[in-house]
């Protein structure tokens, strides 16, 4: 028996698509459908499989019983209070934004049945092109949860994750908005500085080391800043940390002092060591 | 026929060890020497066939035709007195330093066949358990040049890099220092300022973007330390730029400035873009 009748996804782009394809292949759902403002991503997304029909008009997910957000944090915001007038009374409504608290005190406020979702997988890539069933095998999905939280419908989510191939954590908005402004927005923000530092003219000399370091400021632009804006205050005191990270790697530069400079950089190499040795998500 | 007779390779390493697999396989030498502090390092390098033989001794470099400096920049700097008393008056000097200037300058007082070299290419990998005869396949080395150079040296270390499957491209020291300051040691700065940042409880989180980011954090604490003190105008100026840039993105994020944010971040986007279509190296 399939977990969801009807599921609709706003938004079948890199992240919405991938569950849309994991949906349909696995048949967690009976029947998935695709809301987007472009005719040409329900297109596609129907055509890679993503979606069985989609429409521009978001009043097409009046009868589903799992709603998913899957747009830019913004966009998600934004479609509270019309999804409120639409969607049936039981349905759960789900977001997959990377940014929770300004989300989830939103949408507690108009659903019973709300759950906050961020699976840590994606890439800089976009768009449904992009898009994979695989997309969340191995990875790790943080669930939003407070006590307003109803249980029913964090059963029915958690179990969808796990058969999408995720594990799941539970952390409160605050905690999951504190901890990704560390592990994902900071990174995020300072990959798209190096990128506007660096001279055009340069780049042919470019190797590993900038390239690696700047995948992700090929990120979607608008949907990064949505996120830092969504999350303003954890992402300042991000950067605030960072800048005196450097600074103090500058000051030992400066003062030509070796033996502190030396202790520093063995630091962030033995914290990279403990990355590496955490397992992969 | 061999291009050398005898090469010596201080610092059979990463960069040191895939030199000698490529003399060797290719047969560009007829023999290859190393020199280590580290017996462990000269027995695993014979083991390899990055070497023929190898001494803690740094006299066995006397009748070496080419001798190769491939140990971090502060060691380079250092030998070079050492080896004026035993290098043979013609052989040709070379090093494979990834800041230039300070050696180039310290060199050319001490010989007239010196060539500085830096091939763009390496990992955050370490010793000559990672090396590769392939690792400057297809990559780009840095010559570093002035009214100094020799010509009949360049054009054999030139012939060098080709055999190694380099293209090779001349810059003055200052050149190379400058944009190698923006292209790899500011990188390299920010990814261990960004690995000192993070809380190690949070690491468990971390997916992608801190991964691809710090990769380069978990580079050679001593091999850095050197590059950063040996380049410091050049990386204190790289790193006040980046902080500027950094600062924008802050304040606009600040501000709640949607439209600056999103203008910063879709620049540095295209920028990345621009680095996706130079030729990989």
């Amino acid at each position: 028996m399939s977990l969801f009748k009807k599921v609709a996804i706003i938004g079948p782009g890199l992240i919405g698509g991938s569950i849309g394809l994991a949906l349909k292949r696995k048949r967690i759902a009976l029947k998935v459908i695709g809301i987007s403002r472009r005719q040409k991503t329900i297109t596609l997304a129907k055509k890679l499989k993503a979606i069985d029909s989609g429409s521009r008009d978001i009043r097409i997910v009046k009868d589903a019983d799992l709603i998913i957000l899957a747009t830019p944090v913004h966009t998600i915001l934004r479609l509270a209070d019309i999804l409120k007038k639409i969607a049936r009374e039981d349905a759960i409504i789900m977001d997959v934004g990377s940014s929770k608290e300004e989300i989830v005190a939103r949408f507690q406020k108009l659903f019973c049945r709300y759950i906050g979702a961020h699976p840590l997988a994606g890439s800089e890539q976009q768009g449904v092109a992009s898009a994979s069933p695989c997309m969340f095998k191995n990875s790790l999905c943080v669930l939003s949860v407070n006590r307003k939280t109803d249980p029913s419908a964090l059963r029915k989510i958690t179990g969808l994750w796990r058969l999408l191939g995720a594990r799941t954590v539970l952390l409160s908005p605050a905690s999951h908005d504190k901890i990704m402004a560390m592990v994902s927005h900071l990174p995020h923000s300072v990959s798209f500085a190096l990128m506007g530092t660096v001279p055009q003219g340069y780049l042919k000399y470019a190797a590993g080391g900038l390239r690696g370091t700047t995948r992700i400021a090929g990120s979607d632009s608008i949907l990064w800043t949505d996120i830092f804006l969504s999350n303003r205050k954890n992402i300042l005191k991000a950067i605030s940390a960072f800048e005196n990270n450097l600074a103090g790697i500058k000051k030992a530069i400066q003062k030509n002092n070796r033996n502190l400079l030396e202790r520093k950089l063995r630091q962030a190499r033995e914290r990279r060591e403990l990355l590496t040795r955490v397992q992969e998500l």
